[in-house]
């Protein structure tokens, strides 16, 4: 637990979201590579990293266009240059203005509906402004999420009403889905053939596809940071993860075997995403300052400012001596979205763990 | 669902964080008369707020002092004019700087450790600094949390590191313990009968205690909000909760009766803290606009964006007719403390669900 390779993170204070530059890279590259071989368009959601500087690694890659999941990502990605935004939760009607305006700023901008009345406010509310909405119809082809069952009735009526060419207001661009690739897209339907854009998500539907026959974008977001989760499912390894939370051991429970740490919840997030999977990661994997697993530390218990870490390796093990006061850490998080979202900048880290810069995030709707 | 009673919610964008002023008002003078009844004194704990407006409504109602769970909370609320604060987190020896500053800056601040370790690092601090450091130990009473178990040796080890006269540098204040009133602390210990503060939490310890014979004084913060939580404790009435998100209805799945909101865990966390309970609130209550309960919609799932409530009602609703896109509605949170994190302020309303000012809160460490 020296930390005298690592003299300037030792200097920082904790907890504090680091971000590993190269893997970050590297998984840029790795993805954007992966959807050029697949012949498709790739538009990454902005949503798991909220970060300009980030994004624009991305379109450097060769991304085209971003997709956010709040206005408030909108505005600011519009403000920072980024131009075609795909805006990828379906709105609410009292957010139709706050669209108008971007589009008026010469954003442009794509909305999602995933039902025949919010097509109707759409093309009401465009009409009334002598505006056209560009609009994508949400499809639910996993059949938990939201967006339209593809057999539902309501999907026809949902375009018809998006359509009706007399009326104006707003025009249909196409059909996205969250996973799948095309599966659940039935190739032989009039509005999947008629679509000028099919998007699909996710960064497992991008990583495992084969064929993305009749889809013309992959939308994914979480494959530039990576995470237990993602591990856990075998799309990527654990050294691929981009993203950690430094933290600080602050006490021992020495009857009991634990660690405690400034970084309960509130640091890492209450997502226990890996609690069904193969292996339940607790609140995140313990790695040294390094980014080194440690083998017998489990983060077991967290409370809003604690993490408190379960010793599991040899009994003998002296934790004070091992890990005394003030040794810092490296939480690798169940899923960088939730983690991410807890905190409000980046700390960047070279291959050398040596911070390089820091990065603003977006919070907020 | 008609909003007409609200014609000034219904000009909101979502999601929201609503406080509701006169329900908070209540618990905080409820909370004040409990601990003005059991003779100490009351220091609230404002990291479930992290709100300057409602710090300032605790102090007036009563309030000595407050407690924070960062220094980042500490330097705020020292700005805003709030000079006694307990930082009640066993500081990590990074930190000694910033809390030497805050105490220069004429913060009365009180740091605690939970091990002989971080003694003796906070006493070579203030010995190397020319300061003494006030430092309370943190106790263990409910064997779940940070804190030295009241039998490790390592308490009176603890406490001498900071009271050898000669070192100087720090000074034993007293002790702490999350739950449990007295229970724990044994009057007769050497340690608790010299202390000068004897300070417990939480807020069902406040709510419960018959008896704080040995303490000086309780700590509570959740208490000002309430939560659902706390009412399956019975420590509250579920309208009792000023806390709740405002959320649209965004689609519908009329083949699986679900409605579809634009609040997922990003506006009401991650937190499941009913599940355990009797009565399990999924990621929350599903009220109207004006706060009443919905029988028959569950808040059953959640992704980052979006609330999934499903319809376990009369299966001849129509659910689109009943409650159309656009419907506003308010879910009450598991956890007023996870909840409120992820937000970055308060829309404040009045009786009437009126909306009369806007609150900042705090984030970050």
């Amino acid at each position: 637990m020296n930390t005298n390779h690592h003299p300037d993170l030792a200097e920082l204070t904790t907890p504090r979201l680091l971000l590993d530059e190269t893997r970050m890279d590297r998984n840029i590259q790795r993805m954007q590579r992966r959807i050029d071989e697949l012949g498709v368009a790739f538009r990454p959601h902005v949503k798991t990293t909220t970060c300009v500087d980030i994004a624009r690694r991305q379109a450097a890659a060769g991304a085209r266009g971003i997709t956010v999941s709040t206005l408030m990502e909108a505005r600011m990605f519009h403000a920072a240059g980024f131009d075609d935004i795909l805006y990828a939760v379906a709105i609410a009607p009292a957010r139709l203005d706050e669209a108008l305006e971007l589009a008026r700023r010469g954003c442009r901008l794509t909305l999602v509906v995933a039902s025949v009345q919010a097509a109707e406010m759409v093309t009401a509310h465009g009409r009334a402004q002598g505006h056209v909405h560009d609009v994508i119809i949400e499809i639910d082809t996993d059949g938990h999420r939201a967006g339209l069952n593809p057999d539902d009735a309501a999907l026809p009526a949902t375009a018809r009403a998006l359509t009706v060419a007399e009326r104006g207001g707003a025009r249909l661009k196409g059909v996205m889905t969250h996973a799948g690739s095309s599966y659940g897209l039935d190739q032989r339907d009039a509005l999947i053939r008629l679509a000028d854009v099919v998007s699909v998500g996710s960064t497992p539907t991008a990583l495992a596809a084969m064929n993305l026959d009749g889809v013309t974008e992959v939308r994914a977001g979480v494959y530039v940071f990576f995470d237990l989760v993602m591990a856990g499912t075998g799309v990527c390894r654990t050294d691929d993860i981009a993203l950690s939370v430094l933290t600080t051991v602050i006490g021992h429970r020495v009857d009991t075997g634990w660690l405690v740490t400034d970084s309960g919840w509130m640091a890492m997030s209450r997502d226990r995403g890996t609690q069904r999977q193969a292996v339940d990661h607790g609140y995140g994997l313990v790695c040294d300052v390094a980014g080194t697993h440690i083998p017998g530390l489990s983060f077991a218990e967290a409370n809003q400012e604690h993490g408190v870490l379960h010793w599991q390796g040899d009994p003998g093990t002296d934790l004070v001596a091992r890990f005394p006061v003030g040794t810092l850490l490296r939480m690798l998080p169940n899923h960088a979205c939730a983690t991410g979202a807890q905190h409000g900048q980046y700390t960047v880290i070279d291959a050398s763990a040596a911070p390089v810069a820091t990065w603003e995030r977006f919070r907020g709707w």
